[in-house]
């Protein structure tokens, strides 16, 4: 299988985190896509994901499954004997969903937009609206701030111990620097749980 | 079990339809909550879900579960004789997966963001960006463009057969009124499937 990536971004290293907690990295060829010089804009690269993004998991047989989570879904599915990432019984597999979601709506997306919009990195592909890069990197602090209040006397995210919730979390929690958005000792709690992740094999992958 | 939801809006549409679809519209009583008037902004209310939204599903215990992807999966999970809209083996789980993601990232939210955004709707708690929203219809239009290309030939979205991506796709393409998008025969194989899927009964509850 090819994993078609780019080393620096934040959705292809939660696929990379994910992978690595259960073993399969060796599972993937990585395939670099250089973003900026606009290596997934081109015909052939939208042949495998039509929203020209990565990272895009192709199988031997050359079906492309785009989106980050579901090719971990797809990893979780096919290799039932590692790490359950996405959880056990019903009532801890919502659980995760919500958080993913969570994470994805009111962390992950905001700090991408932040970023987008207050640097004009992809400029080149989308118009960039200073104003609402500014909004979005407000609401990035506040979410971190709610996460702060959660993780009080807690390990994990959810389900008390590492799930793919804790991964999602921690890249966007690392990507942030691009909005000047750094995890320290002004949100303990936070701080605390990201030091905690980060001492795991997988974060450095 | 109560399901807090709001008749008028798409996320919980596509919880009724799920439900709907597999039966299951009777395990849930439906408590309205009006978003206009901020009832979902309460205290009491954000104990249930922090994030402030509709849908969220409380269970006999008095736990909560919030986000429209994380109640279906409860529901799928746990009514595991009912039709699968979410897949059965690992590869269609992860097509659907993908699908839902697409809808959720380059469909649905910049619907909601362009209405938000151009109308004002929610301007007690947030602040309207009128150019993002702008743009963020602009993307509406052509996710659609590309939706029509895609079911050019076919029934439903995805694995040959209805599944939780007609659902999201459906409640999104009707809810694109509010920024004054209708599906017609401009765009035919999307109007046809839109057509298709408006005549199953769960499309009216
Ligand atoms: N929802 C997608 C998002 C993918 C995404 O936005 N990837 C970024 C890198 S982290 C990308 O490819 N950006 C290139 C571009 O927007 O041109 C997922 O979860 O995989
Ligand atoms: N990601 C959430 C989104 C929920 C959401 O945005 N719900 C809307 C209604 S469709 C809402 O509660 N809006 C009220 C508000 O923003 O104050 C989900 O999928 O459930």
């Amino acid at each position: 299988m090819k994993l078609y990536e780019t080393k620096t971004a934040p959705n292809p290293r939660r696929v990379r985190m994910f992978l690595a907690e259960k073993g399969l990295l060796d599972q993937v060829e990585c395939v670099q896509v250089d973003l900026q010089k606009g290596e997934n804009l081109t015909a052939e690269f939208a042949a495998k994901n039509p929203m020209k993004k990565v990272p895009v998991l192709e199988l031997e047989d050359g079906t492309c499954i785009a989106e980050t989570m579901a090719i971990c879904r797809y990893f979780e599915l096919s290799y039932p004997d590692t790490p359950k990432l996405l959880g056990d019984s019903p009532l801890e597999q919502a659980e995760i969903e919500q958080w993913l979601r969570w994470l994805d709506y009111y962390f992950f997306i905001p700090c991408g937009m932040g970023f987008q919009h207050t640097s004009g990195y992809f400029k080149d592909r989308m118009t960039p609206v200073p104003e609402w890069g500014e909004l979005c990197i407000a609401d990035v602090k506040k979410f971190m701030a709610f996460l702060n209040e959660h993780l009080a006397g807690k390990s994990y995210i959810c389900c008390d111990r590492f799930t793919a919730a804790d991964i999602t979390a921690f890249a966007v929690a690392a990507f942030a620097r691009v909005v000047k958005i750094r995890v320290d000792d002004s949100l303990p709690h936070l701080f605390a749980w990201y030091q905690r992740i980060n001492e795991r094999p997988s974060a450095a992958v």
